[in-house]
């Protein structure tokens, strides 16, 4: 790991003046950001190397991702244009059921070169139940930054694969394991985070044991999905005689320490449970979308103060994990929804991004802004490019203009790891190929064609 | 103009019989597909170069977008957040009327850069009221399919520049000029469109003679904007006491040589109009949501068969001109609002792009599919890419999975006009610098900052 110096016609610094400084660069030693001002002043007192120094870059905080599932990513494809309950009884299970330790590995793998390739530097990831710890070397691998584990699952239902549920204390044992081997791996760059998968798939000893062993850990998490859609929050009521996150909240499932993805169908009195819980929660709009699960109240949750931020979730409901296509849908969607163009801001999708993604993956003093002290997450964006000309305002610009292809570089804990196409970690051609062979094998095996 | 041959994984063909050819080509002589067919079938029967033979390539018809405004490419991010009101007359309505030759070719060009960088092989294209000539030459130059005119206004109202209102026979007298220039330039690759702006900007006398203009010429057709927004539709009847689309029909503005965009506010009577016209209708779905407008109901006129195509409307509000997120925005938001996730499939979205695309052109006789007789314009896409891997549909990855550089080649009119990231045609880079200079110019003289 290097000392480095970074140059951009425009620096991004989301600190607490909001800057934006113009000719200017970051000096980093050790992946931590040292220093910051103009470009000028950096190179005079700094003796290291200037990585990147290129006309037309702007420097920002790598996008942060607040919900994904990396190791769906092989599914891409695979489950368009269907029902909820086919999408998930028929598709998603069934192939979840059937990954292999390779196939883990692999998935996730295509997941993080996507979010990469696109500027995301760190994210939030549930893994299937099974070969969690394939998944979690994928990102050891590639170099990114995530808070993620295996999903847990202790009760099915109608149509759930048995390989998917596991005895509760089979679950946590084997999460105990995974967190003990990965939590705060090279120098944390890896952290580890329970994901149960939802109030339906989990008893309320897991979920006890869940907010137990959070508490008795040092920087754990919690990641679930919370009403997501109109079937799941009747479902809940009707077994639980509560609301879906009142449900969640009675078993210690709310707190700065857990993220909600989704929260779409959601009760009056459940949004005051946010507040003062100061839950995170994260708003997936593509995924919403294409599963037609309704649409999120994003700016109710920004008006109370709860902080939401914003994550692709999964391949196969999505089809990409391309932060760029999030932060235009989530604009699109409130502003198309309301008949108003001023509802949701190009700062305000920015500020969901950068700050409440780094309070979901519990990240907020060491990631989302650029500053003194911070870690070296970074996205360069080339902005001399069809998408982005003319050029103006480098915000509106990121928001509503850019392009995957506008990503010149991504720099994870003060590392390299994509410049100019070519990622600098792995092989990409070669994970491809072996990614698309393991695909085709898996969809003839689970899906018969 | 050189015959050639054309392979691919996937050739589709978008015929009566919606045929997908595996290990396809096609065989081009002068501009026309001659034959198409089995690579194997194709190369043994053709003496040309093989232009194209690379594996992992989908050949499809080149996309067709039926509204745009490449000449306001140049505002592109000049007019992010705004109420419909700032964005018309604080921005889109001083711009256009501050633009010059110079600035009229350019901004052009750029759209149709855009256009052609993410498939588009033609559009329907809305010019401004000056230097519409210059529009038209960039068409010309860079070798893009499209029908195109100036605008047409000869009323205004509160805050509308008056360079940009002309004398109702001064309107026309310009049109004829242009359409005697351009129609049917290039063996007809350039054809012309009387763009009467919208029902408030345009008299019933103007109105009335488009229509006979149409009718006199061979192969002339109208494109103008209806039912965008609430407020435009009430003024609409205040002023008319009929409703917008009853209104137009009342002077001749429906019809199969007419296109409409947007159709979001209809009363029940007007989609029946639509529908015993056969009107053209052209849905804007990034447009619609970024300005506010509203979600056009895309099921409903498919129901009642009447054409509905797909556009990327303006650089200012979108802010791309990319079909691939046109197409995804319009499942997305069927899906989202009906909470519906078989809503507007794949199938249904590629259809409005190629059938109904080609129809709202006029040119459903030759584009819109790959057949024999009809003009070369193809899209060839490379689908061995992370955003498409695992690849298994063809359909399914070009609406839900593919981004702009998944294109990897644009045939127009027979002719080779975009390889690898490089246009033949025109050079790029030179273009973005000098359009980028032209955009700051135009921004501070306009704008003041």
């Amino acid at each position: 790991m290097n000392d480095m110096i970074i140059t951009g016609d425009y620096l991004i610094t989301m600190d607490m003046k909001n800057r934006i400084i113009r000719n200017g660069a970051l000096y980093i030693e050790q992946g931590i950001i040292k220093d910051l001002g103009t470009k000028k002043d950096i190179i005079a007192n700094y003796d290291a190397q200037v990585v990147i120094d290129e006309p037309h870059k702007i420097v920002a905080p790598g996008f942060i991702q607040a919900h994904t599932h990396s190791v769906q990513t092989i599914f891409r494809g695979l489950a368009d244009d269907l029902s909820l309950l086919d999408w998930l009884k028929k598709r998603i299970l069934p192939l979840e059921a059937a990954i292999d330790k390779e196939t883990s590995y692999y998935s996730s793998m295509l997941g993080f070169i996507e979010m990469i390739r696109t500027g995301t530097t760190s994210c939030l990831d549930m893994l299937t139940v099974n070969f969690a710890n394939e998944g979690i070397s994928a990102a050891r691998d590639i170099g990114i930054r995530t808070r993620i584990g295996k999903m847990l699952m202790d009760m099915g239902g109608d149509g759930v694969p048995e390989t998917l549920i596991e005895d509760t204390d089979d679950a946590l044992e084997d999460s105990i394991k995974l967190l003990e081997k990965w939590h705060n791996y090279d120098h944390g760059r890896i952290k580890y985070v329970f994901n149960p998968r939802f109030a339906l798939s989990c008893t309320e000893k897991l979920f006890k044991n869940v907010r137990s062993l959070t508490n008795e850990y040092n920087d754990l998490f919690i990641h679930t999905h919370a009403s997501e859609n109109l079937e799941e929050v009747a479902t809940v009521r009707k077994l639980t005689h509560k609301s879906n996150i009142e449900y969640l909240h009675s078993l210690g499932i709310t707190g700065k320490d857990v993220t909600l993805a989704h929260g779409i169908w959601v009760e009056e009195h459940e949004y005051q449970i946010l507040k003062e819980t100061q839950t995170n929660v994260c708003h997936c709009p593509s995924s919403n979308s294409k599963l037609g699960s309704g649409v999120c109240d994003v700016l109710k949750y920004l008006n109370l103060n709860i902080p939401i931020a914003l994550g692709a979730d999964g391949a196969p409901c999505n089809n990409n994990l391309s932060m760029f296509q999030e932060m235009k849908t989530a604009a699109f969607l409130q502003k198309a929804t309301r008949k108003d163009p001023k509802a949701l801001k190009a700062p305000n999708i920015l500020n969901m991004v950068w700050k409440n993604g780094a309070r979901a993956l519990g990240m907020q003093h060491s990631i989302g802004s650029l500053e003194k002290g911070k870690k070296a997450d970074i996205v360069v964006l080339d902005y001399n490019h069809i998408f982005t000309t003319p050029f103006f305002d480098p915000i509106s610009a990121i928001v509503y203009s850019m392009q995957p292809s506008n990503v010149y570089a991504v720099i994870i804990d003060g590392k390299l790891v994509f410049k100019e196409n070519k990622f600098l970690t792995i092989d990409e051609t070669v994970i491809l190929k072996k990614a698309n062979k393991l695909a085709q094998k898996l969809k003839e095996k689970v899906l018969g064609f």
